[in-house]
């Protein structure tokens, strides 16, 4: 048995079966340990990016770490954006990038690169396994580190002798380390707080979906508190029959009167609201300078039992009024934004699961969806665009039996459009909407938004990707995926539905 | 004046002229100020890999430094692999990477990242700019970086207050340091020792272009060593009427072979001959051990004095015999690499750029174009692969009266497709042909070098891009590329022709 192998065992004895992978000459002792063990799914992606944002969906949608095989420095370096992006989502990831032999590295070859510092920059844990021995101990340790803290970015660099040479025999990954938890005096704190007149109680993480959505949701109703989530969120169960979290918005002005008049905040796997940018004369938290703000459990903490806790200190036992079902009928005429999010609502299916990189398109598909039938709503998390097309892939590789709708805005979407080739390979059944506005909106608002009104030749060739328009229909079949580009609404409704009855991949371009 | 206002006049004072950019929210004011600018040309890419690319061409072709602009750390790190390939290629580069307003640094947004991390992991020099007063001082002294010790990697971070605040006037990069130079001692030891039977003269960098090759090519005429240069070069002047430098190969058996008998060996601007990757039983240095290897001027040093004194001090003054032209007919029948490479060079004009990311399908394309008119010859340096269509548009950008013929292996070229778009978008005169072996058939070849025969389906499925396959026609066709499939040599001819005779961008797809 190879370091290889001994790795490749260690992950499956740890529970981890699926692999995306785009792999390079430094792994090939780690892919012949894959092919020796076929219960592992290895998936290919055409681009790192597309690797690690798959990884991220897959965790969203499992709770399972699925792991990422990436190729020295540049590949991991390829995937560092959706690493950033999942690190935010808090998904548990880990990362395998294959490195030189240990003896190799001292010497200047082309592809030598410094994986340790890459993989610092955005790792909660990083180890260079340095003998084949160690392989299967360090992988074990690097997937307990992953699972720790409510979700770790853990990178594995595995020279490549580490993975040839002889090794013992597999390890299997510790539990993580026991959560952090707030002391009862905290919780009793905390319960007189959101009692009191303005009360936010801001909750993330595992407490957007049921079960723990409705014991917040018991809080909020006892105490009067006001229940309320950030504007990004890895993963939310919304539509009919779920908790009404009050989201707070992208613009900081926004945020700033959604905000006005809290008097204190109780965070519960929630960071403190924070602008996503600094503007000129905005402030960089958009709560008020005198609300008080408790952290009561931070996301590394655990989340389950600070709410269990609360709320029976409360005795809260009954929630807030569900969200309705209310659909509304599909719209025809002319394509709008908001026609769009009610025809998305109209036909989508229960179980859906929504994966959202709409970026200046969302509001009105937000707005429209939210007493559509049950569904799961996955956001852009680190703002590095680029990762709707990768998460879907991910998400219907963990969620096979439910319809993935990914809605994609084209700037972002052309970052990592090689996902389109695997969503084919693996006949994951995904609709992609690209949601074509020629280009980068978002910076013509963001220009004026630093306070830059003038907008002349050389900032507009920056943000508008026209001459020449994109095709996202030739592209997809490029990539080997059917679609239509849209005109009217009645297309688009005929797209969906048609889209939504039939198996595998297809997108759908929708001028906007 | 504002901060970004002195930054741009102080990379037009210091002689940049070109931006390949992908900003973000973060560079709103830099925008603006290159806005302002109209002398300073912005060139969009989709991705970042395409702006990092880019400016690695142009740098390979002009010898002057392109900016690159991107966005915060996720967009940096996009970038990376190709400011790999970049500093490999030793191209003097500038990135200014747009981040968060210095007071907003401390709070947890969601694109806040670790910057200065993963600059470091790849630049030579790496400030972060802390107020508006010092940007234009720190931009100069970052330019003055990456032009010394023979092109470097600078990257310059720029919090988005220091380009919004006040600031007081534009600078001006001080020239690059002097460059080393060898003792006269050792130029002295280096003539004696090229005078040995079984002496190699290694040369790299500006060496492999006139006027310094004819030097260096005296050098060898004189002393009897064998003239050689590594297998990748960042450009080598090649074809009809240019030295004959005998070239490393890929494998590391061929270069064992290749250097067998080597008694020393001289490097001028050329690092230790390194083999690409370790393999078990195989060495990392191909020259034989008792090889006396002589580090004359390191890629760091003056290369061109070094060859000035060394061959005055031969009184070398004769080169070789040039390369004779002799121009293949233009093949006809089924398509093999060899009758494609003998196509190209049937039919490529005096004074093209090749760009070559050809990977397993390179040998025969190198071979078959030696006697091709003169022509410069440009490879992937680090083997990041996806350098191929970014570092063609970039050298296009440079080189605008030239044509640019890429070959690039399709693996590869997914990567970093969205530069078809920028080709588009500026008719840049580059023909792009697609070696479509469906698939990463360097795994395969390198499953075998590392000892592994058996190639089963998980590894297959990581190996070839086939079901589906990709159609790169309709890929290009998306970004706004005309495009062609030929299917066999008379089909090509056809096509090369065509695209030689219409200027723009053209792909055509060869399967091979």
């Amino acid at each position: 048995m190879n370091g290889a192998t001994t790795l490749v065992r260690t992950l499956l004895n740890s529970g981890i079966t699926t692999c995306f992978a785009n792999p390079g000459t430094s792994e090939m002792h780690f892919v012949a340990a894959l092919d020796a063990h076929p219960d592992m799914r290895c998936i290919l992606c055409l681009f790192e990016g597309g690797v690690t944002g798959a990884a991220d969906g897959y965790y969203r949608m499992t709770g399972q770490i699925a792991a990422s095989l990436l190729h020295l420095a540049p590949g991991f370096a390829n995937g560092f954006a959706n690493l950033h992006n999942a690190r935010k989502a808090r998904s548990a990831m880990l990362t395998i990038m294959g490195e030189h032999a240990t003896y190799h590295r001292q010497h200047e070859s082309p592809l030598k690169g410094d994986t340790v510092g890459v993989a610092s920059a955005i790792s909660h844990h990083v180890t260079l396994s340095p003998d084949a021995a160690r392989v299967a101990a360090d992988g074990a340790a690097a997937i307990t580190a992953a699972r720790s803290n409510g979700g770790q970015v853990a990178t594995l660099i595995l020279p490549a002798d580490t993975a040839w040479n002889a090794a013992d025999g597999a390890a299997v990954a510790a539990p993580p380390s026991v959560l952090e938890r707030p002391t009862a005096q905290a919780i009793a704190e905390a319960a007189e707080t959101l009692r009191q007149p303005g009360a936010v109680l801001m909750v993330d993480g595992p407490a957007l979906r049921r079960p723990l959505a409705d014991l917040a949701s018991a809080i909020a109703a006892t105490t009067g508190a006001r229940l309320m989530c950030p504007y990004f969120v890895a993963r939310i169960e919304r539509g009919a029959g779920t908790v009404p979290f009050a989201p707070l918005r992208y613009p900081v002005d926004e945020n700033v009167a959604l905000l006005a008049g809290s008097k204190a905040m109780v965070l519960i796997g929630a960071g403190v609201p924070t602008a996503f940018f600094a503007y000129p004369g905005k402030p960089s938290l958009p709560a008020p300078e005198d609300c008080q703000i408790l952290s009561l459990c931070t996301p590394e903490m655990d989340v389950a039992y600070t709410l269990q806790a609360l709320a029976a200190g409360l005795g809260a036992a009954t929630p807030l009024p569900v969200t309705p079902l209310a659909l509304p009928p599909a719209p025809s005429g002319a394509i709008t934004l908001e026609k769009l999010g009610q025809a998305i609502a109209h036909h989508m299916p229960e179980d859906a699961v929504v994966v959202e990189e709409a970026i200046t398109s969302a509001r009105p598909l937000i707005d429209a969806t939210r007493h559509a039938r049950t569904h799961d709503w996955l956001c852009l998390m680190g703002g590095a665009i680029g990762d709707g097309l990768p998460v879907a892939t991910g998400a219907a590789v963990g969620a096979p039996h439910r319809k993935i709708i990914t809605l994609q805005a084209d700037g972002s979407g052309m970052y990592t459009l090689q996902s389109l080739w695997t969503m084919a390979r693996e006949r994951l059944d995904v609709i992609v909407i690209i949601l074509a506005n020629d280009g980068y909106r978002t910076l013509h608002r963001e220009m004026a938004n630093v306070g830059v009104d003038r907008v002349g030749a050389n900032a507009l060739r920056m943000f508008d990707v026209v001459e020449p328009r994109l095709d996202w229909v030739a592209l997809a079949r490029g990539h080997g995926v059917q679609g239509v580009a849209v005109q009217d609404m009645a297309q688009f409704n005929a797209a969906f539905a048609h889209a939504l009855a039939t198996p595998g991949p297809y997108l759908i371009a929708v001028p906007c």
